[in-house]
């Protein structure tokens, strides 16, 4: 009997592969996580020695990638792209280019994250491995595999890496074909980075409040804006990039002079308060320490800002952050308690930003706790409202569910 | 600004309407459970009057079916023809038939569930109230709605039936073009009945146990089994409607034949053990009942008996206790606590049968708890394996993922 996606053989030597890239993920993960977060603590502790070099790293990032890095450049972008079939190749040079940029632009104050990253490393992984093996559609499948190990093995998080890597090439389409490596990779990478000592990120909330009406209008109301704001930082991150380019043309330039003034940024606003990760906003807002009514947008601008100038890094972490701090400020006005309300900015704003539906609930849930899911649904539903406008992955595709009706139903081809 | 779904006053003129929609079907699906509920009850207490009418009610169900159903008849499958802009129209009819004949199956001891029907009313009702608007692809948008009230407003599990309609009619999709009316709609409907006092199904699990791979591999193990076991129920289905239609091509003597078998079967089985919803084995699945080693093959065998003939009713119900009886006798084999393995076919053989992932693990955290939500997600991710079989509703479609990708990337069609 013939499996519906390919033979039986094939998807159990899938599930086989699945497992094998998952561990080199995991270990990657691993290296590339801890490696962060020590030069993040270095940062932390020499922020005015470090932070006014960042123009200078940046021209040695901008200009390594140009020179030697074929189009590792195009990050994520190549990646959807593969995944698409409308690229073939994966350079794995790509590895060491996004991490050790990365560490470099953590290291010297640039506001950035980490997931993009991990999810181009895992699929560089896993396009490598899988090249090696003929599999129908292979190419489409590896990749995604990868995308899920790279984001579980960070994270830790698998269900929600399975999701991301599914939703994330085409909005509103599942990539269930590629469902038994992606689960073996995903829950290997996380295995194994728990096992080598890579800190899972995990508040569990300990909440009690009646779900009445009101309290479910308040969950959609945050969330709607919520999505706003997700959507923001996609717009801003998209115009940004494009505007910079017309006014400096030249990247060299640009990562320069851009990179003094964010540099002068970072160091007046608070010392060095919205550099790296953001993890320091997501701290304070669970601890109960000081959050800024402001601080959610210095985070936004200073990390599209970053982004933009070319600077290595992904979104995902200060997105959280922007989420949770805003969701501290906005608890007061709804009448909502803090921690839920940072809670839900948390995957909320992630989730529009990535138009994806599906991951930020399993984020909030396996971050918070999965008797807090239908808040999150609810809260990620109605942000799901504005997750229409373009996201921070420029190459991400809109399955128009009615197209591909249209084309599922032939002859029926007459608008409606 | 335009929303990318259509505009912004469309989307709040669907919310809206969701609500309309959805207090509507929370009030029919309040009058439909109430009375199968009822008409169960009278069963039970006489069963052997009742039972041995049951090929000649299924005479009359068919023959009105035939004279004046038009094509009410085809149920399910109409409605996903119309999602799928195949057909235009669900008569008003299809309402009255498709809930009297339920209650006259159930009332005289027929194998059969509920959901389709509640399914089939919502999507009716929102079909009728749609089309007095005009809305750019209303249709479709409108039939999800009505899917997702009539799920929603039956089972009280809201998050389970928005992801349930987004899922069925094409696998592999998720119709998020009509999510904010199906949001709307489909809390509005399960607040309306429980406003009404339509009972919701929850065994909240109490369950003490440590997560350790082999805990994990024994989840998919189990999954794998009952992805196995629903998708035998779907192709059972399929199948035997097709033979008994050869067989016996006349349809009023198929039923009235195949009825008095039926009849017979059902009350030499324990005495009707295996008539109506299979509430009964649920119940004693979790109750710590007899739950004999053969209940869930039966209830297979008998429900596809049923179905098949003619008589009207969902196949949701009887998938539950399948699964829930055939977890029970599962559980000792492989070392797992008898109320989780249950729990997991409860939720794991419905998504198998109708090729759905996100509908069963939402159903399981509803029903059991959503800090159970991981281990559903577990044993549904790998009864998933075994998805790509025919599922009970025949007119659903498969989105292949990747021919949409071909689609959307042009000039790349060529086969790789």
């Amino acid at each position: 009997e013939k499996h519906a996606y390919g033979s039986w053989k094939t998807q159990l030597m899938l599930a086989g592969l699945g497992i094998v890239i998952g561990a080199l993920v995991g270990c990657l993960d691993t290296i590339f996580g801890k490696v962060l977060l020590w030069v993040s603590d270095i940062r932390t502790a020499h922020i005015f020695y470090l932070v006014p070099v960042l123009p200078l790293v940046g021209v040695c990032i901008v200009w390594a990638y140009k020179k030697y890095g074929g189009r590792s450049g195009e990050g994520m972008g190549l990646i959807l792209s593969v995944s698409h079939r409308e690229d073939e190749e994966v350079p794995r040079r790509l590895i060491p280019f996004v991490m050790i940029s990365t560490w470099l632009t953590h290291l010297f104050g640039g506001s950035a994250g980490r997931e993009g990253v991990a999810v181009q490393l895992g699929a560089t992984v896993s396009h490598q491995v899988g090249k090696r093996f003929s599999v129908e559609d292979g190419t489409h499948i590896f990749l995604l595999t990868g995308m899920a190990a790279g984001f579980a093995g960070l994270f830790r998080t698998p269900l929600a890496a399975i999701f991301f890597a599914m939703e994330v090439p085409i909005v509103g389409q599942l990539a269930l074909r590629a469902i038994l490596p992606m689960c073996t990779a995903a829950f290997t990478a996380a295995s194994v980075s728990a096992f080598l000592g890579l800190e899972k990120f995990q508040v569990p909330l300990e909440l009690q409040m009646a779900v009445t009406p009101v309290f479910v209008g308040k969950l959609i109301v945050i969330g709607l804006i919520f999505g706003c704001v997700g959507s923001l930082f996609a717009f801003l991150l998209g115009k940004s990039k494009k505007k910079l380019a017309e006014i400096l043309p030249n990247p060299l330039l640009r990562v320069f002079l851009g990179g003094i003034i964010l540099s002068i940024l970072l160091l007046f606003f608070h010392q060095g308060r919205y550099t790296g990760l953001g993890t320091n906003l997501i701290s304070a807002s669970f601890d109960g320490d000081t959050i800024y009514a402001y601080d959610w947008l210095l985070k936004i601008l200073l990390t599209v800002f970053t982004l933009s100038l070319g600077f290595q890094g992904g979104e995902v972490t200060p997105l959280f952050s922007i989420g949770a701090s805003l969701g501290v400020i906005l608890a007061g006005f709804m009448g909502l308690p803090v921690m839920l309300a940072a809670a839900l900015g948390y995957a909320a704003v992630f989730g529009s930003a990535t138009n994806t539906l599906l991951a930020p609930i399993f984020i909030g849930a396996e971050v918070f706790g999965y008797e807090y899911l239908p808040f999150f649904a609810i809260a990620c539903l109605a942000a799901h409202i504005f997750c229409h406008f373009p996201s921070i992955y420029g190459k991400q595709k809109y399955g128009s569910y009615r197209k591909s009706l249209l084309q599922l139903v032939k002859g029926k081809e007459k608008s409606i």
